[in-house]
């Protein structure tokens, strides 16, 4: 089955779906994106992956392509015509076609709308859970507003490929003092030596991540103790147990952070509790 | 006349070129560009356009799309074919198209390759070299490999649309330490109170400027004394003169900087002198 994408108000063959040359997200990296996984034909948490994607076109001042009725239908089309159950949907807005120059072009510029689905192996995470994940750290050289889930992500791919190259899944940025802020595409957490789960708070440093507010959640409903303190990475380095959340993976326990073990290397009890109760809650 | 776009190995119509929607340059800014002017049908400073396009190639290790000579065919194939004779030649090239994944795809897929030109109206630069442009101060919000000219370019745009919004032409960004590194489109040079030209020196803060690079050549050969010390914002709005400097512009004055007048608010005696003597010796 060849598989489908809707561009610009078509639904069309993904091997011929295109953009202008001139379509500020490819010239500009204008633009942002939003991935919502699909588990047994659901979109999993929806609603706040399209309040998020709403603020980030807000804040670039960039025109929603559409209603969210409109967008929700066209995300259920993608997945119907590819026959995805588990797998995600790839939604990206770009600030649409002009001629190239860096400032805005003409409000009448429609912004330009694609959105794909695949399937994913769902078995892999599943095993990647089990063993646990390797961690990199890598200095901090993304630009200010992490917040928004922009396109522009050169440094997150060169980050994530520094990892790879070392053998490990997931690299970990370090801010200017020293503390984490998040990984290329994942949100970090530890367990500290208190038994505390840390997680950065909110700020231009990282991406809000919807799995992140989730767990969160979670850990009030399940009184885990949480703190919303940045941690340091020698703090990673001691930590008891330390994870990645991200939309399509859940909870992915770290066993190694830059060849260190994390605990005893193996997936520690919170980090598993959390990822059960994630999927588990996804679909009620 | 219709334009005409390179796109991949193909000359088509530039209403028509389009590049696939899991292009990596639309999906992740990964990938970089070049533009080269025009004048009088002679590309400006064209092998020092390759050099850089070459240099940041290799930073992010995309492979160059063809040879240096098969790059410069299709330049002169697509200025020809679109008749300009004033103007520029727009060079982009991606990591090609692949699943979307951070990681790099295997070696094998072939990067992107897309080349456009179009013609500019020079009495309109000519005019703002006359009258001084303005220029706004916002904080450097951009990643830490600014010499690299990725397409990771929303920092830029959000400053450069903050300048036009201000009323202004260009914004010039501040780093922590309260020095300008550059504009959203162009270098920053100012002539301080000693009749010093400073620029700031190059780094991982900047892009190194091709007309930067040249008209550092022209102030050794004409004994303009210049300085590669970095200058406040202080220092920018008490300089005697300003100017910004860029591929297609060359160099335009600047008459004030956050509505602070800089000298009399006219192009000063050496912005001009530059001005000139870049033009004059571009063409020979």
């Amino acid at each position: 089955m060849s598989r489908i994408a809707y561009v610009n108000g078509r639904y069309v063959s993904q091997a011929r779906a295109a953009i202008h040359v001139e379509d500020r997200g490819f010239q500009f990296a204008d633009g942002v994106y939003e991935v919502c996984a699909l588990r047994d034909g659901h979109l999993i948490d929806e609603a706040q992956h399209m309040a998020r994607l709403a603020r980030s076109l807000a804040e670039l001042k960039i025109r929603a392509p559409m209603s969210g009725t409109a967008l929700a239908h066209v995300m259920r089309e993608v997945v119907r015509r590819n026959r995805v159950a588990n797998g995600l949907v790839y939604i990206q807005v770009s600030r649409g076609v002009a001629r190239r120059d860096h400032g805005f072009p003409a409000a009448s510029v429609e912004p330009t709308l694609v959105v794909t689905a695949r399937t994913l192996d769902l078995t892999k995470y599943d095993e990647l859970a089990t063993k646990g994940i390797s961690v990199i750290l890598v200095p901090e050289t993304r630009w200010a507003r992490c917040d928004i889930k922009s396109t522009g992500l050169l440094a997150n791919v060169l980050a994530k490929q520094q990892a790879r190259e070392a053998g490990a899944f997931e690299a970990w940025f370090i801010d200017g003092e020293g503390f984490i802020t998040e990984g290329a595409s994942t949100n970090a957490w530890i367990v500290d030596k208190n038994n505390v789960l840390r997680t950065r708070s909110l700020s231009d440093a990282i991406l809000p991540g919807v799995t992140r507010g989730e767990i969160l959640s979670l850990c009030r409903q399940h009184e885990v103790v949480f703190d919303h303190s940045p941690f340091t990475a020698d703090e990673a380095l001691c930590a008891k147990e330390a994870f990645i959340s991200a939309a399509t993976m859940g909870v992915l326990a770290v066993k190694k952070i830059d060849n260190v073990k994390i605990g005893d290397g193996t997936p520690g009890p919170i980090s598993a509790k959390l990822r059960e109760i994630y999927w588990a809650t996804r679909i009620t």
